[in-house]
């Protein structure tokens, strides 16, 4: 048995691992649910037993103060580089369930897919890795490097606990490169390596009024209404251009040069092709910037959500005591998360008439991640790619965000490897999620490529310091 | 029996009336509830007994396309004057149910209140009248006038069946006065007879733009949001001053004399007895008038409710496919609510960027009311009152709308006798709701003084049309 290439096992046990993926997707492990934290906390102890059974050394069921991180490692090649791979187990609800042509946790195929939340987000892709390593592991009892694994139960929360865990075990997870594969590529025949994400400032805004509801016959016209304040501060967080209105928000805006927005060009979505993700003809925004230029390298505020008042059907003669609003910013370097909020929160401030009061509260703040596409590990883990999916990928920024991903870069600052083996419809966060099952076979080989190619770079690569990275715009 | 004076009968009989008002006020008659529709049924016929055995001649449950209307009438007079009384048999919903120290439809009697869910408003009010009639009838066979009674089942919905069916019997409904006790006096002993209601126009607002949500960190910053649009066009609606801002929205605004806002002063409340009811320190609105006048000679709009996107804990990564408003205005003489109706709407589509689709739904149209407060009939009242109360009412006008009473002018155009047996602190529309008994009796002899003061008045005393009517602002 030693003697087959790990590519031919995992080919030859492809059938095995989809059907060990539809039992990790029956787990119901999820993290914004208290119901399920006993679903989690088994989907995590099933997670480790893999891990044992497939040959790693050390698994470990960390607790934390929400749900456990599950790090594994095989370190039995203290020559060679170390890789860490990083994936979540947790999932988003599965709500709305009418929707589902198959129960969200039975984790069913049909034709090329496997139905089921968190199929493709993100337990199908981070499935891929553990496959790799057993590939490698049964063939010929080792690794090509040493791998720590860290799976998280809290990614589609925020990953709360995942910076402060990276800070404390800092000094156990020295490694060359990170690997994450929990994004999607353009189509299945055009991988992607991500090499930028922008970061995140998620605030709630509670603006108040009067004690309690008042009946707007007897008081309107006297008592200000904490829903028009509202409206009245988020319609003033935007200019007429589109642009966000908050004083020095721009400030620290990296302006991106000539050639590498010609690098973009040449790489990412078209304006037409992004309008057609969007199901929309009518695009908006800033003047001056193409469509993915304004969704990656220029922040963005989004109000989310809003709820004041009566919702139900019909008219209703009240004042509302208070207004909720939502506010998502997506950040660019280099801004700075801390200091936006206070940018934010005193000209919200500002914008609050005397006979008012309005409050703030943040839930996520993620710093904006940038990196070396040109890194000799990138460059490994894309010529691995190239390999696996006979097609070279494309270098994509993200206008999304990843607290685990910022996370590391702010803390190991190494390279970060982002291959997504998710497609644009695996209907992620949405029912019917599924997995592209080619997918799965052609990440192991991914996954495994990359391992050797990276085996015989020369370790302990550091990159420089942090704050020096983050100056590095053009990578 | 036809000796005793009708005053000394319902003194005699008055622990007899509040337990009749007990077994009233155990109907669910809740309008707003499809639930409740048997409920209302079954009070529509018991007070349809009620009148029948108190000797009202013709007495009909009239079907209308929602509840049914009780009518009844008297007319054995046929050289006086003829009386309508107007009131509602249902009520609002009783939730919160766990904030009611005893249940809401028990009718349970602690110290001088009857507790319930519609026993102020408007059962407790509507039925003070019942029983004068009774007291007549049964202390001397005969009413001192003509009466026809109405009592809708649909006020607290709006009355959406109330005009049509005053318009198509409107012959059947000649008369002289109309007398309506739904509203409150200032305190239990300052009565007040109230000469001018606000109008309303309620719509709601619905901002479309994606087709489903779609994800902030892929496309935030090129698609527009229909969230913030929504608060755009909200901003949009007041001008900093507190003003509306719609063009045109003050043209019809009548300008009250001088002498008439001295009147208002000189009865109405303070800035700071408004300031008290609305529990803040903290007035708003239109400089150059006082808070009595600017919740009732000026008009007023209030955004009751706002509803899009993620309205649940923490944050969610979307741009929200649609979002919704409820808007109240309250108008004033002259102003004409389907014009104003039009106003709002250009205005909005003006507001509409051409990235987000807008529309409006008209919910309520009800015009506002002003009635000769110095009407020989209105005196009358007013005298029956000062008697019944030992004080003389207050004339005031109301900042609140009833469709109804706006229903009565604009098809009947006679004047009307608000007389309110309520009090400010009967907690109507909410828990624990309560009617005080001593103005049921005070409510009975009002209501017994009223028939007889107008009795020797001349009949058919009809007023101006109503478009003359309307222009008369200075009652």
């Amino acid at each position: 048995m030693f003697s087959t290439h790990p590519l031919a096992y995992a080919w030859a046990n492809r059938a095995r691992f989809v059907s060990e993926l539809q039992e990790f997707v029956t787990f119901p492990s999820v993290s914004a649910r208290r119901e399920n934290a006993g679903d989690i906390g088994r989907c995590a102890e099933w997670l480790a037993s893999h891990l044992r059974e497939i040959g790693m050394q050390r698994v470990m069921v960390v607790p934390t103060r929400g749900h456990p991180i599950v790090y594994a490692d095989w370190l039995g090649a203290p020559d060679r580089p170390t890789i860490i791979i990083y994936g979540h187990y947790d999932v988003q609800p599965a709500d709305p369930l009418d929707q589902w042509q198959s129960p969200p946790f039975a984790g069913v195929v049909r034709g090329n897919h496997l139905y089921g939340r968190g199929a493709s987000d993100d337990k199908g892709q981070m499935f891929a890795h553990l496959k790799a390593l057993e590939s490698c592991l049964r063939t010929s009892g080792r690794l090509p490097v040493n791998v720590k694994c860290l799976f998280e139960g809290e990614e589609e929360i925020g990953s709360p606990s995942f910076a402060p865990f990276l800070e404390q075990q800092r000094a156990g997870l020295e490694a060359d490169v990170i690997v994450v594969s929990d994004s999607a590529m353009p189509s299945a025949d055009r991988p992607a390596i991500t090499y930028a994400m922008r970061g995140a400032l998620s605030l709630e805004l509670e603006v108040t009024g009067p004690e309690s509801d008042l009946h707007d016959g007897v008081f309107g016209g006297i008592v200000n209404n904490p829903l028009k304040g509202l409206c009245d501060i988020v319609s003033g967080l935007h200019a007429k251009t589109g642009r966000i209105a908050i004083p020095g928000f721009y400030d620290r805006v990296y302006k991106v040069s000539q050639k590498e927005r010609g690098f973009m060009a040449s790489q990412g979505p078209t304006n037409a092709e992004l309008m057609k993700n969007a199901h929309t003809n009518m695009c908006w925004g800033e003047r001056g910037f193409t469509l993915y230029e304004r969704t990656t390298i220029r922040p963005s505020l989004t109000v989310s959500g809003i709820a004041g008042g009566h919702q139900g059907a019909g008219p209703k003669s009240i004042i509302p005591s208070r207004a909720l609003a939502k506010l998502n910013f997506r950040l660019v370097p280099d801004q700075d998360p801390a200091e936006i909020d206070a940018l934010v929160r005193s000209h919200i401030a500002r914008l609050t008439p005397f006979t008012l009061q309005s409050r703030t509260k943040t839930y996520v703040t993620a710093r904006p991640v940038l990196i070396d596409r040109h890194h000799r590990f990138i460059r490994a883990a894309a010529a691995a790619c190239q390999k696996a999916f006979r097609a070279a990928p494309v270098f994509v920024r993200s206008g999304g965000t990843n607290p685990a991903v910022a996370a590391f870069q702010h803390t190991l600052n190494i390279p970060i490897a982002l291959i997504g083996f998710g497609l644009p419809d695996d209907q992620i966060h949405a029912p019917n999620e599924r997995f592209h099952l080619p997918n799965l076979y052609k990440g192991i080989a991914t996954s495994i490529l990359l391992m050797h190619a990276v085996a015989h770079e020369p370790r302990r690569s550091l990159g420089p310091p942090a704050s020096a990275l983050t100056q590095r715009h053009e990578p």
